[in-house]
């Protein structure tokens, strides 16, 4: 349950407050160059402390155990932890017997009948740090592939243009409140041919790996809630020939058909919630229940917005990449390649 | 690829125009009793040949091969198959080297290299009579725990009411066009605790599920999309008491919270795309990239609704048993009831 | 639980004495050509009827409900069943509430608190049935490769020879005794370089599909247990040039080192137990604790061989083909293979 | 493949002179007093530097850094590792183009393209580390519950009596040979009903598990091997009342009868061979085929006994917990437990 992927398999463990994150990823090609700098920029993108996030401070260094030697994979799993650094816990202690509203202190009470309080232990956003880890390391194998995936934020509360977030964000805060989004990814270089039909469908998986992460509320991809709307004569892609090669002239399907990918780009959305964490204040509940008012203060994100962009892409990375390797196996060349020792 | 499933795994088979369609379903807890006829009668909601569904007729009657004894499931895996009677597969002989648009014949091939061009083979909507097999016997455990699943259409092309519908339905087939649609879908009676953290989000399982139904787009549960615009004030779910129990006055999160249910009802909503086979023709383009008029006429549905509902409820019925089955380890009284011998 | 192997599985169903046995086989290559008439004379060899074997006469034939066209593989799940045409059931309707001793009834029982009491049930080996069918159409792949599997017998009770088998057999039937056997495998033609490491051992993955065949009681390779008193001076293979490979002078290792073969044949052996359903009479218990005598005749094997040779190979050819499609994603050439979408 | 079980699932990560091993154990119980103290000892069992055993001097402490919460499980995976501190990496740089006979380095080269040469990398048995530290964990939910698993050396070489074993080892290290070793175990307290039919046997996971262990060369269970020779009325397991409750006169069975426990004592045997690393000296090979005499001196153990033992018991371990999981999905009171939201 804690782990995720078919071939290329990411297992994540770390509660927000324990002593690290970490994780192991698992199914990775051998023999790929891996930049170490250029996966802790990657990772960097998601850390706290950036502009309009919260301030708490940590430096999230990933520290690679295995699976990596002299630069290079070695096929076998690649395990890294990341210190909590920052753990003061006695902000918590207090939280011990409280419901939060819309977090999962009582649904993990009510499956697990114990919960680490801190920080909202194992059900804390922290947790996609794993996966951002993960993730970059997947897209230095897709990059050389020409494989690109850039996800941004379309739509922050009632704002919808880009240079209106940040203010957004900023009377969100002022106001002691917070505030929804919708995040939007395009994949390119994808070619014709990925993803696995019935219940393994490229959009499939995709939609389990954003909602998978921390606050999303929906996914959809191409038109996607579109379409309900839609009449079949104005949303069919007409067949075109491209550069030599078979395409779509429009791409409402958003890169998919039959849940394989056509050769077009992806495209899809995930919303967000807005961060339950109101530091305004909230009524909680005692495990007893009986109300009581939190006052969380300004240590929260107003919005999981500009931190979750990464989370999406190096999602979408795993996905993607895992498919690759599925589609390994229907190589038209499979016998000779096989005979070779898969060499 | 073709299994769906942690501890109740429905395993798929079946081209649209081979001998038959089927399935086996394993992990089915033993002593059940099940009731065939009302099996039936939910696999016939599906059925074509429905007021507005096309006319293409065909019994499929289920016919249970192994796991059912003396009208109980033994525990061992159900394997069931329903026969393909009517295979008319000449008026397909013409569409061998055609690729329909927003169709899967291009992907397939491009997987594959090859494919059954008889109806849509493997990628016809025919294959959701297996998940509907499976969601019926699933059913028939989840119904005595007191657990319900109901989906209906909220949404046919523009029309947003019941009885709208049958009308918006007969105007797009006098046009030879077709029409998207919404689903919305409620269970009721689940405990608090059902899910597993992290990449096994209750939520994200229900939208891998929903996303694998052919022709689906979009999943959202709760206020879904509407979170991305909405402010964390107005979305919080309080808690109160409710019964003894502890409930949330609203119920914005759609009775997930941190990938767990927390005890209200489970709401969500599937965008459906238009069917993409147009009565009234559309263009298709050969192998080699020659385009080509199809002229399909008027066997096909115009919309997924109403057939598609019963697949809905389906695909939630496996996902809701399975967590249930996976909530069973962690039994209060595990230890004793282990020592037992399971029994 | 009733599905084995990673990239391609068997999901098995099916009761001795209900109306069918059958599988489905998912994670096939697509475009392989696939022999029907050598797939069922295959499944006959472990037909009852044959020299020395039960008498009950079917005839097997197996039918194949999807995922082979005009004589190819699609790449979709084949599925298929085998009609169990000859239930006797009434022989069995005395054993409802009876145990015999060394059988699979009371532990059943025990673990799902019903079973199906004729002839075995779930737990027949007629479940290998199955089996061979999968195992037949992986070898069809694997044959043009160049890999070759046979299994033979070199133990049946005292018998070493294979000539004197016949005559161990005849004697013990006619004495109302059953005989136990030993079965070695010898595999020919795999590359260096198929298996996985740590728990997916390419002979850990051998001895768990081996010890899954009814009545197997022993599993080891190479030496095997003949390593347990040996010195390391004198079981080391050493390498040597072989038509200008790397290869090794001896084999004790049985053609597979640190998990992954190594080139040379693969070489195992599994111990089988007399079948425990003695002709001349036994004594079981009633479900209450009474003593039973039964007698159960002479329409059962008094060996596993020669009918569980064909088991053998197929489930070996079920774990190689996994490990050849497990082996492709690491292929040298991916990069350039992916690109092309796979093909 | 790095990965092991089903609902209770050991990821494995680590090269012998990496940074760290480490493991992540999923699917723990809540709730389950942990005594790390306790654990530690158990992992203390398999370290180098023990009477007779490799000197290599390691501390092998071993840190959670999850899933443990003020002494508790808290459901949520247990991520931990162990450093690698004794790291003389300049020991093996000559061995980075050689490949030591019966032992991985070829074979790895084959399947990956290259290897970390030093200290066998992924293939050293010091991966085993990371099972003990999860086998351990496990036994402590298991004891509560009265089960318990002790496992021994049975040979060593020639010496069949415990008394000789370490006479024998201590020959072979004057002659700088080494030692094959058999190894028994007895699992008590199980109770009748545990594992699974058809492909998950209990015996064939216990094979499985067991053949996984580096070094493994052999697996049997009961009378074993045995039954090969042996007749059918000779080796029946007659029922008899004990103390109440069914049971069985003889054990030839080995406690598992049609791969489910039938409640008495679960025995099976492990054949390991001789170390392959000779210290007085082996003919290894050079990339390019030229043969090279190494003299790997007396830094490794003669014999995988002793330090195999606790290896072969946590992995039991891990097998036995994981099915008493599995089991408690058939829970007679699993309607009401469901009800009450698994708590």
């Amino acid at each position: 349950m804690n782990s995720f992927g078919k071939l290329l398999t990411l297992t994540s463990f770390g509660e927000s407050h324990g002593p690290a994150m970490g994780g192991v990823l698992d199914g990775m090609p051998a023999g790929v160059a891996i930049d170490l700098e250029k996966l802790q920029r990657f990772v960097d993108r998601r850390r706290p402390g950036q502009p309009l996030a919260t301030p708490r401070d940590e430096k999230d260094c990933v520290e690679i155990l295995s699976g990596i030697y002299q630069g290079k994979t070695l096929g076998t799993p690649i395990g890294f932890v990341v210190r909590n650094e920052d753990r003061r816990s006695e902000d918590y202690a207090s939280l011990a017997d409280v419901f939060r509203p819309s977090h999962a202190d009582y649904t993990y009470e009510g499956k697990y009948g114990l919960r680490d309080p801190r920080g909202g232990g194992r059900a804390s956003a922290r947790e996609t740090l794993t996966r951002v880890v993960a993730g970059a390391l997947a897209m230095q194998v897709l990059e050389p592939m020409g494989i690109e995936i850039h996800a941004k934020a379309t739509r922050v509360g009632d704002a919808t243009e880009e240079q209106d977030f940040s203010q957004a964000i900023a009377l969100a805060h002022e106001q002691g409140d917070t505030l929804g989004a919708e995040v939007s990814c395009v994949i390119t270089g994808v070619p014709a041919g990925l993803g696995e039909p019935v219940f393994g469908k490229l959009h499939a998986r995709l939609a389990m790996a954003m909602m998978s992460i921390n606050a999303a509320k929906g996914f959809d991809y191409g038109l996607g809630f579109g379409f309900a709307t839609a009449r079949g004569s104005e949303v069919t892609d007409r067949f075109v020939m491209k550069d030599g090669r078979i395409g779509t002239e429009t791409n409402y399907s958003g890169g998919i058909q039959g849940g394989i990918s056509n050769g077009e780009d992806i495209c899809f959305r995930v919303a967000f919630r807005p961060v339950p964490t109101l530091p305004r204040g909230m009524e909680a509940m005692r495990r007893g229940g009986e109300p009581v008012e939190l006052r969380p203060g300004g240590r929260h994100d107003v919005c999981v917005v500009p931190r979750v962009i990464p989370v999406v892409e190096a999602m979408a990375a795993l996905v993607i990449l895992d498919n690759c390797l599925l589609n390994a196996k229907n190589d038209k060349g499979m016998f000779s390649n096989l005979l070779s020792g898969g060499r």
